[in-house]
């Protein structure tokens, strides 16, 4: 680090913002919500419910999922050639890309409730978001519905071209979902019907607020 | 979009929280502040100076720089071979990679000001940074250092390196650095003097506040 006789320089660049200031600033501790299951369980619907919730309450959240992520999946915004990559990395120059699961480890550490909603199939790679969070800042909440009521609902019909074969490797129909071992939260079919999207909200915000998110 | 007979499914999925709304709780507007300039020409330290000047003023604010990101620079955290990426785009199952200008066009979405610091020395990567945000959203910032006195400062040793070769396309050095034709705010010395960081934040700052920024 230069200092050029300037302590300004050593002050500053050895004090960054903390997270425990931003959490402090707005009542709340980072973490992360990542919601897993089949394709049509209602994960974008909690995140939605969820994140309103949270808003009524002062809380600041923010979802991240296919809806406001798509817009970035046929950008090229790669800031130079693939070849480059190594020296990239050397110099600092740019611009790496992220996983979704590094993005939302950097909302949390903003302070942020991030609801990250993903079919997120594997157990070592949920497993692995979760390492990237200090401890119990990774709350994985099992949307656990029958494939059968999913595959009705089919609400981007993907289920139908996975059965014509139109779609290879589509989670629940050739491709597996491996179901949580150890998850904070599992939602299900209570006697036989679906929560509606408002009682699977409450269950996670309390969970939250007896865990101590929602406040600093 | 399924209903599946439940009108709250709609209800929620068609009413996420709002930009807006997360503003309105931040009582500040969503941005990025992107800095650009050589290396060692001072980012980082304008990047904390900024956020701790915002964050007294009881605003949000989060780095996205080389210090934060990486951790995530080794890992491997994708979910998915890449042969299978194009079966991952249509089906949504997982895990797509964001560049830093995406991630922080999501920060800003977000309702924070999103602090970028970043060499970025290509003016077609800045302005495809831009494009990704609303109009007046992204606030470009020209750290406007010679370059003789960031070699002199060389705070990480890399222009030694590069001059020696074992550094290949380092900018300033063996690769151009395109300055801003039309920035925001430019920083640069004063009669010779580098400003303090407090005076360079400061200015930044200024800006925001005539702008509108850091109220809602």
């Amino acid at each position: 680090m230069s200092t050029v006789g300037n302590p300004a320089n050593i002050f500053w660049h050895e004090n960054p913002v903390r997270k425990v200031e931003r959490e402090k600033l707005l009542n709340q501790q980072g973490c992360v919500v990542w919601i897993t299951g089949l394709s049509g369980s209602g994960k974008s619907t909690l995140a939605c419910s969820l994140g309103r919730e949270l808003q009524s309450r002062g809380k600041l959240s923010y979802v991240l999922d296919g809806d406001n992520l798509r817009h970035g999946l046929n950008k090229n915004l790669g800031f130079s050639p693939e070849s480059r990559t190594e020296n990239i990395r050397r110099t600092g120059k740019c611009i790496h890309k992220l996983s979704i699961g590094e993005v939302a480890n950097l909302f949390a550490d903003a302070g942020l409730i991030c609801i990250a909603s993903l079919i997120s199939p594997y157990r070592k790679d949920r497993d692995a978001c979760r390492a990237l969070l200090p401890d119990k800042k990774f709350i994985e909440v099992f949307m656990n519905m029958p494939l059968q009521l999913c595959e009705d609902r089919d609400p981007k019909g993907l289920y139908k071209l996975a059965r014509e074969g139109k779609i290879k490797g589509f989670t629940g129909i050739d491709d597996p979902y491996e179901p949580p071992l150890n998850c904070e939260i599992e939602l299900q079919l209570k006697d036989g019907v679906v929560p509606t999207p408002h009682e699977m909200a409450g269950q996670v915000v309390s969970y939250m607020e007896n865990e101590g998110f929602l406040e600093a």
